[in-house]
This record gives structure tokens, sequence and C-alpha cells, in this order.
């Protein structure tokens, strides 16, 4: 058979750890937040091209349909158009329903940093062999410190031939851990970062999710062949899609699938999950100050300020995040950026 | 000779300590700071009125003087425009240039907050005693901590009757003093702040110019000798009061003076000098937050935040100033107000 690979890029998330400025049709993925191109636009951009890949699925909501075709830049896609969000078990089976059987399906976030791109193809390469073999392959990021926002993925039996580094059949999947044991994981080796990003084959997902989480499948199946064409767009049926149970992917089928692998991988990724880590991955100043827009700084230090149009002024300040967003002016210790939804929920 | 007190409100200061919200044409006495009316209503409002008392003069610059007659609000007043400024001296020396040679002269700041209006109003009947003796009359401020950015006044000789506390000759000014010597003047006892309120004889005012800054005096009188009269308002003439040397009044004439006296007052006064100051005596919540506007706080205490129409979020913060004005986002820590002024420069 000839081998076919299908990007499906997920683009529903709200990136609300990142207002002001993630929000409403504006989410974090559309945002240019380290100096550069948005992550949407890094992320169409990274995607593996040529005669084996189709060109990706965009997986997105209705109120980003605009935001992903003017940032596709005119590049081939296909929309896939969630009515609402039902979390990511729900949108791998809308890519997963409209798939030929045998093709591959690599599905991979849109809100993410990944700096080394020929580390993340030759990964993708890995992956597709297993992945050929019916594994559902996950790729583990190697750990760089214990990080206690991520999920963790522990390396069973090592997978492919003995004289290459070819994955892991997944022991297990670990949730998001206390610090202690993050740094017992790091310590021991053999453990990387959940990074959402999978690839398998079609019929095989669609079989792992009939035993798994049917009503999931059976539902996006259904909103799928009672979806409406519009162009380059498939909007999914509402009524049909409301009624799939909300899970993540994890959940609902790799942690209960038994032939997982994981493709461990280092390749300078990050999720950009926080102001703290907008700070920690942009461009800093001497004085370790992050600025975007028109910002005067006077014996300041450690700052991430981004000015959005307006005329930030900081004096004496030390290690906060100062983000303004149209009206709407944050302001916060960079160490306090988990609490950010605190302002977010009360100001939605 | 009838006694006639002639009230100067000085209204030319720009209060760049308050940037940004005191700037340009909106300058800190024309604004509302303490939640209720702006300062220069108040500094009208409890100007002394009466048989004894003609209205008051306003000495403002040209920038100023739509907003001194908004907020008159049709009270009789006569304005003295400055062309440009020259300091506190040349300001006076204006005012004294146009008063008949026997009226009192009570020159008060437009930027001062007083809380105990008979307590200024009694101090203002023991000076006119003074100053119909010839004393050049300064009111002192009882000092309630050991404060290092005001001047201060040495008591002298007791004056008036000697069952009366009728105020001292001036021993001598002193400087804005390092902490320590603040803290022994504290101690001690005998020493005010020096609050910038005047009262003296123009004709004796006059003399002492004549005396002690002769090119001051001169170049003001001139310039309103050939002054543009507009209405209400005198437009000092451009060209003469350029010649005038800019020193405060302080300099120029008390520190030289040999019949000075002062008044020691306890008035609930402040020059509201900085954002610490505003929000020490703004109204705070039970977390110590002063906040005007639109405001959400998590987490966060004593914190001063004036969101200016935007809405301002904090998570977090503590003992921080946030002041929005237009476009402009100041964010500093409440003890390093003093250094607004590196933002103030850097953005006018």
């Amino acid at each position: 058979m000839t081998l076919m690979i299908q990007p499906v890029i997920l683009c529903g998330g709200a990136g609300t750890r990142l207002w002001p400025e993630s929000r409403g049709d504006r989410a974090k993925q559309f945002l240019s937040l380290t100096g550069g191109q948005s992550l949407f636009r890094q992320t169409v951009q990274r995607t593996p091209a040529g005669p084996d890949f189709l060109p990706p699925v965009i997986l997105c909501g209705d109120a980003h349909v605009a935001a992903v075709r003017e940032q596709m830049d005119g590049r081939e896609a296909a929309l896939l158009v969630e009515p609402m969000p039902r979390n990511t078990a729900a949108a791998i089976a809308l890519a997963v329903a409209q798939a030929d059987a045998n093709t591959l399906l690599l599905v991979m976030p849109s809100d993410h940093v990944i700096a080394d791109i020929p580390a993340f193809h030759a990964a993708i390469a890995k992956g597709v062999r297993l992945a050929q073999h019916d594994w559902l392959v996950t790729f583990g990021i190697a750990p760089s410190r214990p990080e206690t926002g991520f999920g963790y993925i522990a390396d069973g039996a090592p997978l492919g031939a003995a004289d290459e580094d070819g994955g892991f059949a997944v022991d297990r999947f670990i949730e998001k851990p206390p610090l202690a044991d993050a740094e017992a994981m790091l310590a021991a080796g053999g453990y990387s970062w959940n990074a959402g990003i999978f690839l398998f084959r079609a019929a095989r997902m669609r079989d792992a999710m009939l035993t798994h989480c049917r009503a999931i499948f059976e539902a996006a199946d259904r909103a799928v062949a009672a979806g409406m064409r519009d162009g380059d767009a498939l909007y999914a049926d509402a009524i049909q899609f409301e009624a799939a149970p909300s899970d993540s992917i994890d959940y609902a089928v790799m942690e209960k699938d038994d032939r997982v692998a994981v493709v461990p991988v280092s390749m300078g990724w990050s999720d950009l999950g926080s102001w703290h880590m907008i700070h920690a991955l942009g461009d800093q100043d001497a004085d370790g100050n992050a600025v975007a827009g028109d910002v005067f700084l006077h014996d300041s230090h450690g700052n991430l300020v981004r000015a959005g149009g307006k005329r930030v002024s900081l004096v004496g300040m030390e290690n906060v995040a100062v983000i303004v967003d149209g009206d709407d002016i944050l302001v916060m210790p960079l160490a306090r950026s988990q609490d950010v939804r605190a302002a977010a929920k009360a100001r939605e």
C-alpha cells in the first residue's frame, strides 16, 4: 500500500493562561508571543510536506475559522470545524472519521514551540515505522527540569531493531506529579513529558476509540456524516457533535490501550504555557527584561512587558509581568503566572 | 487703615511627581486625587472669605487658564497669567506688583490638602497680627514623622503677648535634611515643615524683594505694567517677565530677611507630593488597596491602582502603584515614588 500521512493540527484551544492577550477569537496559537510569527504559523511551517504527506487538516472552532484562513497564508488545507469544544478525544475522532482507513494521522497542537525541526522530523520518521505496525505513537519530550505542570510517560520495552533507537512501548502515563516525584523521574531517566503529539493509523485509532470511548467516536462520526461542506471547510453537525462526551485523548484512549508507543525526542520544545515561560524564552536585554512595544524601563530587572500599543513605564520593578491588551492591563509577579486564570475568569 | 487681605493662589506647578496623571494642561492641582474634588477646588473653597478678604488672585500659566476658569465654578477671581514659569519668587512678585501697598497678601499653593480648615483659619488670624507689624509670616506644619522630603523651619524667639501662642521669629530655614537630622528635629521639637504658605503686607514684601532680589521684582513689576488685560485676567508681559531670574521665594527672600515669623499649625496638611502619599491618604480597603476605576484584585495587598478608564487586573501584587492615564501606564513600587520623574522625563 502507498504510505500517506495526514497532518492534523489541533487549533481549538482557548489559551486562557495567556490572558489578556489570548482570549475569544484571538487564542494563544494565533498570537506572536516570541517576537516572530504566530505559533499557528510556526506549526504549519514545520509540518512535514512532500510526496507522502497530504495537506493538513486544521481542527478549529467557529470563532477561529477566519484566523486560520488568514494565517494559512494561501497554503492548501482542509478545515474541520468543531461546533463547540469537546476536548481532544472528540476533536481527534472528527479527524479519524473523515480519514481513509490506512492513512497515518499525525496529530499536533498548534500552540507549541519546537526549536529543532530536523529532530522533530526525524522523530516522526521513527514514529511512522511504529504506526505502520499499529502502535498508537506518542512523542515524549526529554525533560530538562522537574516540571510539575506536565504529565509524564514512562518508557517500557524498547521497540524496533536492537541497533536502533526506535522508541519504547509505554509502560504507563503519569499525571502531573508532585515536585518530589518529578525530581525522582528526572534523576532516574526513562521518563518523558507528554506533549500531546500523536501518530497512528486512522483505522487503528477508530478501533481503539470504538473499544475505549465508543460514544465519543460515534458522535464524531455522525457529526462528520451530517456535516456541511463549505469550500475547504467541513462544519461538523452541532446536534450530533454535542452528544460527544468531553474527554482528553490521553484519558479516553492512550492510557487505556495496550499498544501505545513513545518516541522520545529532544527538540527544543515548549508549550509556552504561561507568561513566565514567554519571559524565559523571550529575547531578554542585559537586565533580563523581555519587552514588546513601547516600554520604558528604569532600574527594573527580569520583567516581561508587552505594551499592546500603549506606553508602559516601569520604575524599580523586578520579575513582574505587565501585559496590556486593548483596555485590559494585567500586572502580576512572573512567579504567579499560573494564577492568571483568576483574572481571566473575572474579566471574561 | 482698613485691613484688606488678598488671597493669592499659586497655580503654576507642573506636579511631575504625579506623572502620568499630572502633566501638560492637567497639572496635579486640577486632578481629583483623593476621591473628591480637585486640589484646586479644595484650595479655593477653604480660602477665607468675608468683609476683610478680596476675591483671590490666581497665579497660573497660560496652559492652565481654561482649567482655572472651569474650576472656579463661577466664583469671582482675578487671574494673573505667567507667560512662562519663573519659580515662586517671580510669581509672588507679580502679585505684589499689582497689589495696593497696605494689602496683606495670603499666598497659598493650590495643590495641597488641609483637613482641619478651622485650624487653618485660626492660624491665618494669628499671622495677620504679625503681618500687620511687618513680619514676613510663614506657616509651619507641626511634623508628624521624620520626613526628609521637606524643608524645616526652626523656631526662634516667641512673638505676641506672653499669654498667647502667637508664633515665633524664625531662627533659620533648614534644607531637606538627612534622616538622622529629621529624626533629631522631630525628637527635639521647635521645628516645623515649610509648607510654602505665606502672609505679608504687599509693601513690606516689595521692599524685601528690592533688597534681596531686585532683578526679580523689577522684571515682574515691568511685566505687570506692560501686561495685557483680558476680562478678569492680566497676562504679564512675556519679554519683561522672561528677564526675571528663576528662584524660590524661600531662597530669594525668606532665608535672607531678618524679620521672618513662623506660625506653627497642626491642620491635617499634606502636599500629596507622591503616589505613595496618595495611597497613604486614600480610602483603603481591608487589604490596604486604594483603587480608582475598574480594578480587579486577586491576592494583592497595599497597592494604589488608578485605572484611568481602562481595566486593570492585579494578581499577587504587593505595595505597588499602577497608574493609567490615556495611553500611559506606570508601574512601580510605592516606595520608589520619588523616582517617577525618571519616567516622566523620558515620556514627556
